[in-house]
């Protein structure tokens, strides 16, 4: 055992799964703050991995601020346009001069920024309906990184900061979270009409579960009202195919509900995103690091999408902690719910948290006795292996977002 | 008695006030995130202001998306300059035409955003030190606003979102609250040394309480590293005296430990701010509507600053709860910890919620029975009143940051 | 013959052929300025050829004004790489709604511009090497524009401008003119290491002409120094070719003489344009409506690139002009050197100028008489008929730069 | 006599004043054009002075692309407003580091620019009614400029260029020239409903001169239509005045003839300049150095403004020709017209054209012989004090638009 500062105690609430009012809401891929975050982390990933490739190690950079401004569209069945581009400005530091070599950033950041946005959002034509702009401003020199290709050395925190995870994900959160993964995967392959902006709200009361959808259709593949309806029904049945499949409570599924068909106010778009038409958006207002926005749980106000993934202390904890209530749900039996948190300390090195505290509901039966050292033990190698959150984040592994 | 879904239970974890360890942070005035807020804020009241003025009442707006990219800036003792300026991109959507009348939109936002921050950082040489660009789309046309000089209706929820509010604040909390506007009171105006980019984090560990402090020093009203060094001290002395007003408890303030005088790396700045140089900005990253981030309570993802303050049902729920939650403490006796929640329903009249619950902890001695029917009163009166809260922040009597 | 008021009169000069010294410059494609008039160009068209589409007539528009903001490059043998994008803003007026239809003038304009670069200057990666933004105003709505698919009326002027046309070219032009068109036709088609960015000025004193020529080369198709050497050498000798087709004067062509081998100075580049490294531009700026800047000659300060060709006065005159004086020189015989200009008044129909004033240098043994009513003819056909003009322009059959 | 090759020729062609038509355009200071050289040359100045004063030379620069996009806006009679500001680009390129220091190019470029408009165009609420915002890249670090404060050598010439200058000026160029310059002096001092922006085109014909004049009004000091009538009228006279004062010619001054009062179109504006509405502008698309558009003679296509005043032998010879034009004239008896032209040679000193050829008409009863010593000495003093134009330039004392 480490002399790691690590804590498990019971938590002093009912598991979020037992709580009697439960929200729990994503945004999709395309809807304006995941476009940013998305945009944010690619170009993260795109930097360390450039730095890596140039240097050997990465250097300091911090892009976790990409700003969308949205564009005006004129959507109409069978395929309308975009009138006004949508516009992004990639925002950050990154490090341009080293050692004699000249780091091209913000040409790196563009590429991975269309390359992104081809990929993720295929009907918004880059450079045509958005413009990509960049303002990367030069990074401190003096801010030595030691993430490189051979040596791995663990990084002081550079910050006084903190991360927080939880497992396992609770019924409402795994339906959001699946559906929204799903219909922007094999629903939307099969229907090309369903836009990558999906945004879901999933309410739990009691043992009643209400998703709320709200689904940006794609006008070309749509050639009438009929069709968006036949669209709104199919949506709306694959959504209860999936959350049927993770809970046996009650679920009502409610697809783009702000419809009003006399008045032919529908959720028709041209690209498949609310940003072509007066949706702004930008990074950290939106899904935590695991994916979800859960007011009944602990949430990081921390953007992770975009920062530096080697020496942020912020990105690293929150995604580290959601590694580790995950891992210790899948290793030890008997846990209903589990929040973990890190508390780094600023000048430390990262695996040595100020405090890693970890609160656990039992299932019935089970103590907290009987799973404390487990847990310690998880904690305390997860811990060290600290760095390999950073390899998997700068090899696209892990999701921001 | 209303028909209103009021619920008030008791709250399933300790008070904040009682737990093992409480973190508690606030980003001051001066800070890129709180810059932010606070010219999208300052852009929000002035537009709602002008609506009224010119149309008698509140159209279409929200501007809740201003992204500021960090300059380049060379502090020196005795008085340095920026090199490089802030940029400062001001988003959103406005009406600009109604009824045959053109609302100057962009301007009126360009001249709220100019005389907040010749107010707020007065250090700051706007255009100059930082350019204030804007880019406003035209709102959605057909969007009906109802909050006028005359008659106040209610409108409708434009979406489901919720709200959360605490009362009554920790000593922590206080401490972090107070030491901040304090600092950038009655201190900066005694010591214009200090700049207005104070952020202090609050560490509470059962009875010991940290605070630490970054404070950004003033070049021109910095001579040398001793009046540096007395300048740190002074901050820590203030901070300190204001931390005992509100405990008993023990407390430790430590200022700006990053600094290395050997290195002679300080936390010296031209203009009070960071954003001067390398830290970036955005709405909605920073405090939440109560001035604070408090990772023990539940917080809502929403930025509130710059949302129009008539229909954006994120908005006046944070803001309502919040103030629900200190009208019962103000009124009611023997409430430890309370948390109200606000959850609309689209579609529904905001002074009709979904539901609003109030999760109560009760002093020692008194029971949930003893305060139910004084909350619920309380609650029911408030939300009946819903519309103060936007005639409120019209006035800049509430602040989101 | 018409009531036009023509007048023909003995230039009070010599033939330009016959001055003493002689000035000829060109930008070639890929220069800065003649990037910006290009792309200026491009939207114009596609702008008119979309309004035509869509409405049946051109609406009013100009896009005049696109900016180009000099990116930094490190360009090195073999293949180096944009390190800071260029900036281009394309910048100008445009009717967005017209009869209940929306026209998507910005994305029109984006594509233009995206789809012009990618034909004309292939390296530039768009979107990666080069940001393309626009910022178009809504054109004045009550401007009527006359030019539709069915009829064509005369439109009245303007604005009080003038045009002015030459011909037929010197030896000079006509070397400087093919030189730059040839090297960046067949010779880049067989040499692809030299880019589009080649500028040519040709000074001629008596019978001795200096062709200097400073040309880009493309770093990705030179290995070293001796193929760079080789490759000026080839450009030497090209333009020596193309200059002895056109005179029997001495010829001495310079290429790239501000390169230093001993110092490692030379004219590499990554995209073939000087627009990559420090070099800026913009509309208007270099090449005149015949591709030339020509000292020697009277030239029209008017920006005719990117200009609406159904009622920009100054546009339309300085093409008709020019070739009023082509006609004329290809239809009469005995003019040795021949300036036309056409001046309009505001509000006069634009088929009936103030004045068209037509100077001519005759050959030996040809009176002014001899030609004068064979003169006024053509310019009274040409006048007659100044819609083609507009035709042509819009159908990419005239260049403007 | 020193080694300059210097050439004294008659030109063949009649002295302006007595060609049958001469055109003579001037646009005022608040034109949009103007506006964009006129901040382009106050930027200038500002980093000229800054190098000298911080490291003793002025180094190297260039910020001759300052690019307006035009706003929107709602005047009235009475005072209107602005409803969509004017967006300035400052572009071009700067040293930022030399010698240990750092020179805040944009801060110095954005303060000459606010300072500049808000002297000219007061009326334009800087950083309200118009953004200024700019983009200067790094100078390449490896030019060497040699003017400073103690020694001043001459530089090489950095390009092959040519400048153009003329005297004196005839009757027509000189009204247009004064009345511009009086209608913005006295007149507007006295008469402030007078806005900056005043554009004026002279038109001679044999013994007539037009001079027509676009004036924008200022709506604030106009309460209706009759004040504007009078505005109108009052503008007329005054520049009829001027004229008479300038010749016994016949003359004609038309204000505003494109309004139409019955259908309320007047030429109203709320800043005094069209830049409010409608009209882009940039750098060298406007007067040429001596402040005016002459197509009768010669001009240089150089846009002179913005650009470095030591080693940019483009804004050198144009401005030194003009002075040497005017010392000329000015001191030697008998000229009618005279052109100077200086042609550069890259590389060589800059007092050591390749060629400085001089042009004249004499008077009646004159000869070339008779000023052609007296002209070679004049030429061969202001090539030799040729530097003292760049003194000048930076104090300001030289304008260039």
């Amino acid at each position: 055992m480490s002399e790691r500062n690590i804590r498990v105690e019971p938590i002093d609430r009912h598991a979020v799964e037992d709580q009697e009012v439960e929200i729990v809401e994503r945004k999709g891929i395309g809807h304006p703050d995941t476009i940013c975050d998305g945009v944010a982390e690619a170009v993260s990933e795109a930097l360390a991995q450039e730095y890596i490739d140039r240097v050997g190690e990465v250097l300091h950079f911090n892009t976790d601020e990409t700003q969308l401004v949205a564009g005006e569209a004129a959507p109409a069945f069978g395929g309308g346009e975009v009138v006004d581009p949508i516009y992004l400005l990639i925002v950050g530091r990154a490090t341009k001069h080293y050692d004699g070599q000249t780091i091209p950033a913000e040409t790196i950041a563009l590429r991975a920024a269309r390359e992104y946005l081809e990929s993720e959002i295929p009907q918004l034509n880059v450079g045509e309906d958005i413009v990509v702009d960049v303002k990367l401003g030069e990074g401190s020199g003096d801010l030595q990184e030691v993430f490189g290709e051979d040596e791995v050395s663990v990084p002081m925190a550079n910050d006084t900061s903190f991360g927080v995870g939880h497992a396992p994900l609770t019924e409402t959160e795994q339906i959001v979270l699946e559906a929204e993964s799903r219909l922007n995967g094999e629903f939307a392959d099969e229907n090309p009409y369903l836009g990558p902006d999906v945004k879901l709200m999933g309410k739990r009361e009691g043992d009643t579960i209400d998703v709320t959808v709200a689904a940006a259709m794609i006008d070309e593949h749509i050639a009438d009202l009929d069709e968006y309806i036949d669209a709104v029904d199919a949506v709306e049945a694959f959504v209860e195919d999936v959350a049927t499949e993770h809970t046996d409570r009650e679920v009502n599924v409610h697809v783009n509900t702000a419809d009003d068909y006399e008045e032919g106010s529908i959720y028709l778009t041209v690209t498949g995103t609310s940003a072509e038409q007066g949706d702004d958006g930008s990074v950290g207002r939106g899904n935590r690091a695991n994916g979800l926005i859960t007011p009944n749980r602990s949430m990081s106000m921390e953007a992770t999408s975009g920062k530096n993934p080697v020496n942020h202390i912020g990105k690293i904890y929150n995604l580290l902690s959601t590694e580790i209530a995950e891992e210790v749900v899948a290793e030890v039996d008997g846990i209903r719910d589990l929040r973990v948190r890190l508390l780094s300390q600023i000048g430390r090195p990262i695996d040595q948290p100020h405090v890693a505290d970890v609160h656990v509901v039992t299932d019935d039966g089970v103590t907290l006795e009987d799973v404390e050292s487990d847990i310690e033990n998880i904690v305390d190698r997860e811990l060290a292996n600290v760095t390999d959150i950073t390899r998997q984040v700068i090899d696209g592994e892990l999701t921001t977002y």
